[in-house]
């Protein structure tokens, strides 16, 4: 391609923002659009292990605030999503192939196909835990960069007291809890971006090699 | 903002790709880029657990495909990528720190912080793990908008044989398979999207409840 997809640009300014202006809220409309293009990531078989929580008041902040060891951008971002993954979300396959079916995106031999395979898949309870947090991961990702199309930031944390959040925002033992991502306006416009690590250093051709990882 | 930024069309055409163009190669250097756009995403402390091994040559995909059960999208992208997760990426975080600093990026009191917490919270094996997984999805989500930003498709796997994959491809036990990524060329110019489900049955607002996970 000779002209770069503005994505691609996108990518490379996002930074994770840790100071939020706690002045600009966002509303109701805006934290849906959010988590309607979120929720485009691919997960396995379809299932869309995420599930998010959106804590915007006050009071919900304070609280959240304390579970997230008082990291500030949680009280001060617009909204900050608890965002779950579904520890049983293979349960609900049959309603959602069902409905792919209906629309004519899968026939439906394949639809009972998939259904077979992912019960013998996520009987695995390790299998379904990992799945969970990597489809609300991948949810993650994707708000993230839909939040900074937008002309938003975003900060994710992964440091909170899981038992607290429990309690304190009603989490059953059904979701685990993923990450929490604030989602605001920034106070700086420019956000301080980390180095990476060198390619050489992650990346390795046809097998993994212990030079790479020993870096 | 008026004008809806070209990102937002991106992901909603995005869809897992199963077939791809077996004659359709792609260059080392289209690789790296890929790798290297991937590696922007955030991950905990910027520890960067995210780990790549690209898989090309027609001899190593055979042996991916009869890891991933017989997936042919492994045999016949131009690349697929086993997508890793260093289970001990802490180690790595005074290396990472001290760039951080030389490069102006962080303070060397916060640097020094960031080590002592980070040592702390991933002694948890558990926790180490977690975040291994959660890193490595980030980037692979990354890495699938990047694709189609480049005129590729791409489709995410989790179904493989673990343990035929490490003696494979020579992953020791510091690393944990956290995805395979099949990235190329797709047959067909329009690959179907899977119906999501409806937001009510994934959003809550400043509370979970039962109802959203019952529906």
């Amino acid at each position: 391609m000779d002209v770069e997809h503005p994505i691609l640009e996108l990518i490379r300014r996002r930074a994770t923002v840790e100071r939020f202006d706690p002045d600009r809220g966002l509303d109701e409309q805006s934290i849906r659009e959010l988590v309607s293009e979120a929720t485009r990531a691919p997960s396995s078989f379809n299932i869309q292990h995420w599930r998010f929580v959106a804590v915007r008041r006050p009071e919900d902040k304070q609280r959240l605030f304390e579970a997230a060891y008082g990291q500030e951008q949680v009280r001060d971002a617009a909204v900050t999503f608890i965002i779950l993954g579904d520890l049983r979300g293979v349960e609900r396959l049959p309603g959602i192939m069902q409905t792919a079916v209906e629309r004519g995106a899968l026939p439906q031999g394949k639809a009972s196909a998939w259904i077979d395979m992912a019960n013998k898949i996520y009987a695995d309870r390790g299998l379904a835990r990992d799945e969970a947090i990597r489809s609300a991961s991948l949810a993650a990702m994707t708000m993230m960069l839909v939040a900074q199309a937008r002309g938003l930031a975003s900060g994710a944390l992964s440091g909170f007291d899981p038992q607290r959040l429990r309690r304190e925002f009603d989490i059953d033992e059904r979701h685990v809890p993923v990450m929490l991502l604030a989602v605001g306006h920034p106070v700086e416009t420019v956000a301080s971006r980390m180095p990476r690590l060198e390619l050489s250093e992650v990346l390795a051709f046809d097998r993994w090699t212990e030079s790479t990882s020993k870096n």
